[in-house]
C-alpha cells in the first residue's frame, strides 16, 4: 500500500522584477523559507518545476544546481517541465516519490527568472509552450491563441466583454489583500475594457505579467506529519494530470479545455468529493478567459456560464467558492515554473487558517488547476487539511 | 508494498545528422518501435528525457507535444530534465511510477534533435549543462572542463595518453558491430592522438559526437512481464541517483565523480550486488577521460587505474566486464536525452541474449551509468534477466 502524503511547509521568494538577482537566489530564498515553516532539519530529495531555464537564463541541469547552492548535494534532485504547470507537475513527483516510500521529507520548489531577457525574448521563450513548427514560426503567440478561445467563447456562449474583465478586477480584488502579489493594485471594469490592446479582445488587463519568482513546499509521510507538523498538515487527497493536443488548430471544440477535464475527474475520483465540496480554489487564469474556461471545465460552472458566475460574485471572497484568493496569475505574478507550487502554497495557507484578509471562513478542502499552453497539459490537485 | 518492475520493450529511431526529420519525428519514431517490441496495444504514462529542446528546437512543452503527435493524449506524460543524464531520469520517474501502482503500462523516452542548430549554438545549448554564471559566461566549455579532469587525473594518477585514447578504440571496435552506430569507424591509438586538438589533452577522438535520435523502453509491473512478454523481460533490481556541484571548481578533487560514487553505492545496496556480479555495462564516455574515471566510481578499477584496466583488456568485449558494447556515447552517437534510454535498451538487448555480434556470453546481470554535466547529477540502473 502507498502511503499518504502531507504538506507541513510552504515558502516564496520576493516576487517581482529582480534584476538584482539570479534564479539560484531566488529559488535557494523559497525552498530555506519553506524548510523553516516546516521546521525539518534535512532532505532526502528534491523536485523543482522549472520551464525554460536554457531560453530564459541559458541554464540548464537545474536540478542539481538548485541542489548544490541550496548545500544539499548529493541529494537526488529532479526538474521537471510541462510548460507554466510545471510547477504542479513536480508535486506530482514529490507526491510519488513520499507514497512510494523512497523519500521521507522532500522539497518541492518552482522557480523562473523571466526578467534577465527582454519582452520580445520572454515571449519567445514562453511561447515555446505552443507548437513552434505549426503555430508560433508562423506568428501567433500565446495572447492571440487565447484570443482565439476567447472570441469562440463569446460567439457560441454570449460571454461578455466585461465578464472578462471581471476576471482581472475581482483578481486584482484578491490581490490587493496579498502582500507579495506582484501588482496589487485594484482595477475597475472600466480600466480592463479601455486598457492598451494586445490581441482583440484580450486587453493588456486581460493578461498574466512577467514575473521572477519562486516557490517551495515540504512534503512527507501523513503519518510522520501528525508526530512533527507544528501548523495543521494538509494532505493531498486527489491528483489529475491530464494532455490534450498542443496546437489549438487540432481541437474540436476551443472552448473545451480537455485535458482539465479529465485530469479533474481523475482527481475527483481520487478524493472522492466533487465540485460541491471544495471551499477554495486556485486556477490558472493567465487570462482572462482561462479562469472562464477553467470554471466550466471542473465542474464549478455550466457549460458557456463561466463569465455570468464570475460577474454575479460567485467566485470573489464571500462567494460560494472563492477562486484565486491570492490574486491569481492575474495579480500576485506568474513565474510559470513556480506558479503550480505557489497556488499550492495558497490553498495550504487558506486550510491552516493563515491567509489573513483573504481567509476563506472554515475552509477544509481546497483545489488547484495549473496547466500549461494553451490547455496542451494540466495537472489538479485537491487537497484537506488533517 | 511497492511493485517490482520490469522493461518489455526496447526501441530506437534512426540516430546520426537527421536533417530531414524533425524532433517529434524520431521521438515518434523510437516510441513506436518499442510499443511493437513490447506487444503491448495501450499505454498508461510516459516520461521523456530531453535536455533542451529550448535551445535546440525552440521548442518546449515537450511531454505534451510528444503524447499528442504519438496520439495517445489525455494520458499523463512527464518530461524531465537532468542534462545528459535526462534519459536516465525519465527512467527512474517512469520506475516510480509502475512501482507506486499508478500506471500499469509506462513508455519512457528520450530524445534530442540537436542539429536544428549549427555547432556554435549546440556548444552553448551544451554548455547549460555546466555552470553558466560562474564557468561557462568566462569562456569554457565541456571538452575545457573534461580536459581539467584529464590533465589532473594523468598528472595524479600517471594516466597516459595512449590509455585515453583505448578508450575510445575500444568503443569505436564494438560499435563497429552495431548497425545503429553514427560513427561505426574501428579507429586506432595512433588516429586519436593525431586527431585535431580540441583541448589539451583531448582531441577530437576523444570527445563524443552531436546527434540527433531518440530511444524508448516500455515499463510493467514484473508480475504482468511475466504474463504478456513474448521476448525474456528484465527487472529493475538497483537504482541510484545522486548530485554534486555543478561547477569543477567546487570540488576537492577534479578526478573523483562524487555523484557516480554515492549513485553506485545506492544501487548495489539495493540491488544486493557487488561490482564483481556485473557481467556488462553502458557508461557515460562523454569524453575518453570520463569513462576512465567512472570505471574508478563504480568500482569496476582502483582508483587511479581506470585508464589501466581499459588498456590491459578488461573492458573490452571478451575481457572481465565488458563496458560499453554499444559503441558508448563516442561511437554510436550521443543524443544527449535520449543516451539514459539507449543505454538501458543496450543492456535489455544484451541481458536478452540478442546483441548480435557485439554478446556478452550469458549476461544475466547488467549495470548503467549516465551523468549529466561534468558529473553533477548521475543516475545508476541494475537489471537482471527474469
Amino acid at each position: 500500500m502507498s502511503r499518504d502524503v502531507a504538506i507541513i511547509g510552504i515558502g516564496y521568494s520576493k516576487w517581482g522584477e529582480l534584476w538584482e538577482k539570479s534564479m539560484r537566489d531566488i529559488f535557494v530564498e523559497a525552498a530555506l523559507n519553506a524548510i523553516d515553516d516546516a521546521g525539518v532539519d534535512k532532505i532526502d530529495s528534491m523536485y523543482i518545476g522549472n520551464m525554460s531555464g536554457g531560453l530564459f537564463n541559458g541554464q540548464e541541469h537545474i536540478a542539481s544546481l538548485m541542489a548544490d547552492y541550496l548545500g544539499v548535494a548529493p541529494i537526488p534532485s529532479t526538474r521537471v517541465e510541462s510548460a507554466c504547470s510545471s510547477g504542479s507537475l513536480a508535486v506530482k513527483m514529490g507526491y510519488m516519490d513520499v507514497a512510494l516510500g523512497l523519500s521521507d521529507v522532500v522539497l518541492v520548489g518552482g522557480v523562473e527568472k523571466m526578467t534577465d531577457v527582454d519582452t520580445d525574448e520572454a515571449t519567445y521563450a514562453l511561447a515555446s509552450a505552443a507548437d513552434q513548427d505549426f503555430e508560433v514560426y508562423h506568428g501567433i503567440t500565446f495572447p492571440g491563441l487565447y484570443a482565439m478561445m476567447a472570441r469562440m467563447h463569446m460567439e457560441k456562449y454570449g460571454t461578455t466583454r466585461e465578464q472578462l474583465a471581471q476576471v482581472a478586477v475581482k483578481n486584482h480584488f484578491h490581490g490587493s489583500m496579498n502582500p507579495m502579489a506582484q501588482y496589487p493594485q485594484k482595477i475597475t471594469v472600466d480600466a480592463v475594457i479601455n486598457s492598451v490592446m494586445v490581441a482583440d479582445p484580450l486587453r493588456i488587463l486581460d493578461c498574466s505579467p512577467i514575473t521572477d519568482g519562486a516557490a517551495a513546499l515540504i512534503l512527507c509521510p501523513a503519518d510522520l506529519a501528525r508526530k512533527i507538523s507544528k501548523k495543521p498538515p494538509v494532505k493531498i487527497i486527489g491528483l489529475g494530470h491530464a494532455t490534450d493536443t498542443i496546437a489549438l488548430h487540432s481541437r474540436k471544440d476551443l472552448t473545451k479545455l480537455n485535458a482539465t477535464i479529465k485530469a479533474a475527474e481523475a482527481a475527483y475520483k481520487m478524493a472522492g468529493v466533487n465540485p460541491g465540496k471544495i471551499d477554495v480554489a486556485e486556477v490558472h487564469d493567465c487570462f482572462t478567459i482561462a479562469e472562464i474556461c477553467i470554471l466550466e471545465s471542473i465542474g464549478f460552472a455550466e457549460t458557456g456560464k463561466g463569465g455570468e458566475a464570475t460577474a454575479s460574485g460567485m467566485t470573489t471572497l464571500g462567494g460560494k467558492i472563492p477562486v484565486n484568493t491570492s490574486g491569481g496569475l492575474k495579480s500576485k505574478g506568474h513565474p510559470v515554473g513556480a506558479t503550480g507550487v505557489a497556488q499550492i502554497g495558497e490553498i495550504v495557507n487558506q486550510l491552516r487558517g493563515t491567509a489573513g484578509d483573504r481567509q476563506v471562513k472554515d475552509a477544509r478542502i481546497g483545489l488547484t488547476q495549473n496547466m500549461g499552453g494553451s490547455g496542451g497539459s494540466t495537472l489538479i490537485h485537491i487537497m484537506e487539511v488533517m
